[in-house]
């Protein structure tokens, strides 16, 4: 593993400005680093927006045990979970497994750790997840993608490895994620072998495993192992994404994944999945006290299989189209289960996963982004620690789209300085520059204005500020297009980080052994 | 005036739809009354989202204090607030004032209302500006409009009269609002004629008076009179937009309309303009504290005036492009600027006036939406009490867009239902729905979601939900080709609200006489 924690942060810049300075000497050492540019991952100094009291956060705790405790969950397929919930307290009639008050609470506020570090295979891309951090990864899912040269299409592994590769190239995206879109053109069973070797190989930044069976979890899991150089008892690597089969039902592929990750000292989001008025009731409250429910068991499970393994409180709530039954993204409600579960998340004292650039339009136009943007400013401020689909969401997810991945990382930068607050350093106050400058005079050539205007503003990549005539000039351009040959600079300018050539043939071999070992099955 | 209070609310509804029920009968009535669906304004649950300390905000304040008194304002070509303001205390030398500290905010909280009534001349049109209301007005100032068929070109006097009756045919804008667009075919010192005359004929809702002379404020204030029956001074029923020339500078122009609507008891919104690094240091707390130091003399200028003249502090600051150094909005300098002006006016205890649906973007493409949902989510957290700007806006208020109109017409109806917060009553926390419901089972059919599902969940009318293959069916569009059906029809079913015979006749002949004592002025 090469050790880039020498490399000092870049600049904030959302283009594709490289470092200066330093001459061909320094550049070159770098090369032998790690060539992204990158920003840490957000600690904000902000409060979390609340918007319900805590006798309200209290009511919905009290009404989540009341669902665990008079219905119960249904753990489907899975006796080792039933087993395990049973040697715990919990009542078993068959599949359906009740909980007396208290009891997941108490099973969880007992050993999961309240903020993990999920190291990347470069140490300086190290996460932390929970508490006043927050992290962004990628769109996650797809089985389409979209760009303005080709329009929609299945994806594939070329458009996996590229998504993995803007994602390395974005200082505002801190972990590759996992699933960034399906690779649809290799074989179902076979292509978690090539997703995860793609983030081990094409980034350096912290990923996700397999969740689709337990023997693909193990998989990532003997990836990681190779990747990190042996046992990974001591520490985490990976962070995988459990769903609930809201409502109310855990079953076997996502809670046999989940025993694999735990048992490994990995990372597991378990996430209630929910379109509410289908897998919930329609009111906020109510998919709130069912998804802390459902959530609550899910991280349960995780600290009964190992105590102390990372779990992370996911929440996943879309409302509906009275039209169409189709999710709604964007929208009021959504935004206040997200406020309402990461306050409970902090109640519970675990890490937080909600939100993401969400949307439900087709394509990257002002539906988009009103969504999108309404979205992430419900995840900043309620304080999102871990942010899943940050990038590149389409569609209600059925698409990432390439223009799409470039707006929401520009989206991200702003967010990093928006976090930040308010400078009341003297410099920020400014008391002296104001009261020096004479009634009328413009600021522009100010002492203050120059020492500080290089890093005052957030510079976009992606808006156009220009007049309306060199607008018009340069070819009436929307922010798609602009996006567009940003995505291509990105990939072209793109290199690989440095990853040492013995460990990347282990990890061929055990991809192509085990790819050997299966007959190929069709999704 | 005919008073329509007894047309109850209709429901929350984006689209064009029409209040269902009550037969014909009915729908006769209510043509005699008032045609425009309408939801009052928003009365916020939930507390503002603060980012600085009290002991920030008490810094920025004595900031404001000492640039007050060290370098005070220049106030240009108006002896009469020069001797108002002496009379109070300030120190004067020849137009450059400066005020002891505490002096205006003695006098602004000595007598300046914390929440006043703005009446429109239909009573049910009422809005309430401060404490935890927000009402939102369209788009103002702009010279420039652009639809989707005939792009962008100078604005005339239909368009205006357009905007108003959109606005007046939206339920999520409360407040017709003032200078929409310019009516450049109008010469430049009779169109404010034209635009009060328009807001009183095509909408019942309250409106703003004209600010480019002293007369033609006085205009407004003869024409309002008209339409009210008589007197003004036992009630406002307009409140007027009075830009500083930042950096600290009130001129003639301003103070001059100033004191002609608080003479007669009218609101004025003094607004500090500022474009960060050009009219005010780069930092935010410096805005801060200039803006704070503009509005507060403004404020104070119209207590001396009439004590009690409804005041509102205005705030508008945009970030700087470092390419080209345009205004560049919808990034996160700005929102917090305007979340930390928001806090300094509840503590001065005076309605807040800020945000919009601000953008830099030339169309209503995805760049527009990103920046005006940016803005619009600081606008609502922040507890704005007066939006301007609120619907149409491009361009950094050069353009306003008849579809990027709709668009944001569609997120206020959103905001509307965001700031209701969490329902916590039985029925919202639905936990015997989910305790009744089986696992595994799904919600689609439960009575829970049957009693709710009508008013779950705000529907949109810009956003399409359906699935790809039928968006794909209908034809690819995007939301503009969307919102261009919209304000079509909406033009198309638009009635007028009923205005009576006479006073239309004595408004119209007010306009003839007073254009016609004044030769064209071209602008």
């Amino acid at each position: 593993m090469t050790d880039t924690t020498d490399i000092a942060p870049a600049p904030a810049e959302g283009g594709g400005g490289r470092r200066s300075g330093g001459g061909r000497a320094a550049r070159q050492a770098a090369r032998l680093h790690s060539h992204a540019e990158w920003v840490p991952f957000i600690t904000r100094t902000l409060a979390p927006f609340e918007v319900v009291s805590e006798e309200s956060l209290a009511l919905i705790e009290d009404n989540a045990d009341t669902i665990l405790e008079r219905t119960g969950m249904w753990i489907r397929d899975y006796p080792h979970a039933i087993e395990l919930f049973k040697a715990a307290g919990a009542d078993v009639d068959d599949e359906r497994v009740r909980f007396p008050k208290g009891l997941c609470r108490s099973i969880v506020q007992g050993s999961a750790p309240r903020q993990y570090t999920q190291r990347g295979r470069n140490p300086a891309r190290n996460v932390e997840i929970g508490g006043m951090n927050t992290v962004f990864a990628p769109n996650y899912g797809s089985p389409f993608v979209r760009d303005l040269d080709r329009g929609r299409r299945y994806a594939t592994l070329t458009d996996f490895e590229n998504i993995v590769k803007l994602a390395y190239s974005s200082p505002y995206i801190h972990h590759s994620g996992g699933t960034v879109c399906e690779p649809v053109d290799v074989p179902v069973n076979k292509r978690h072998l090539d997703m995860v070797y793609s983030h081990i190989k094409y980034s350096d930044k912290p990923f996700m495993g397999s969740v689709t069976a337990k023997s693909r979890a193990q998989d990532s899991v003997d990836l990681a192992r190779i990747a990190f150089g042996g046992d990974l008892a001591d520490r985490t690597v990976m962070t995988s994404l459990i769903n609930a089969s809201s409502p109310l039902v855990w079953d076997a592929t996502m809670l046999g994944a989940a025993e694999v990750y735990a048992e490994n000292n990995q990372a597991n989001i378990f996430t209630p999945f929910i379109l509410a008025g289908a897998m919930a009731p329609v009111t906020v409250a109510g998919v709130a006290a069912q998804s802390l429910a459902e959530a609550l068991v899910g991280m349960t499970f995780a600290q009964l299989v190992r105590p102390g393994a990372p779990v992370i409180l996911g929440s996943f709530a879309s409302s509906m189209s009275m039209q169409t039954g189709a999710p709604t993204f964007g929208t009021p409600e959504p935004s206040l289960v997200l406020y309402v579960m990461a306050a409970l998340a902090r109640r519970l004292g675990v890490p937080f996963r909600s939100g993401g650039g969400l949307c439900a339009s087709k394509i990257a136009d002002a539906q988009a982004a009103y969504e999108s943007a309404n979205t992430m400013q419900a995840t900043i401020l309620g304080g999102v620690n871990f942010v899943l689909h940050a990038a590149g969401w389409l569609e209600g997810g059925l698409s990432i789209g390439y223009e799409k991945f470039m707006m929401d990382c520009d989206q991200l930068g702003m967010m990093h300085t928006f976090v930040k607050g308010v400078d009341m350093s003297p410099n920020g106050q400014a008391v002296d520059a104001i009261c020096d400058n004479d009634p009328g005079m413009h600021y522009l050539g100010n002492a203050h204005t120059l020492a500080n205007f290089e890093t005052a503003f957030y510079r976009s990549s992606i808006a156009d500020n220009n007049s309306y005539e060199q607008w018009l000039e340069e070819g009436e351009h929307d922010a798609n297009q602009r996006a567009n040959l940003q995505w291509k600079k990105s990939l072209a300018e793109y290199e690989a980080p440095p990853l040492d050539t013995a460990i990347d043939e282990e990890l061929r071999e055990f991809v192509a052994r085990r790819k050997a070992e299966m007959p190929d099955e069709l999704g």
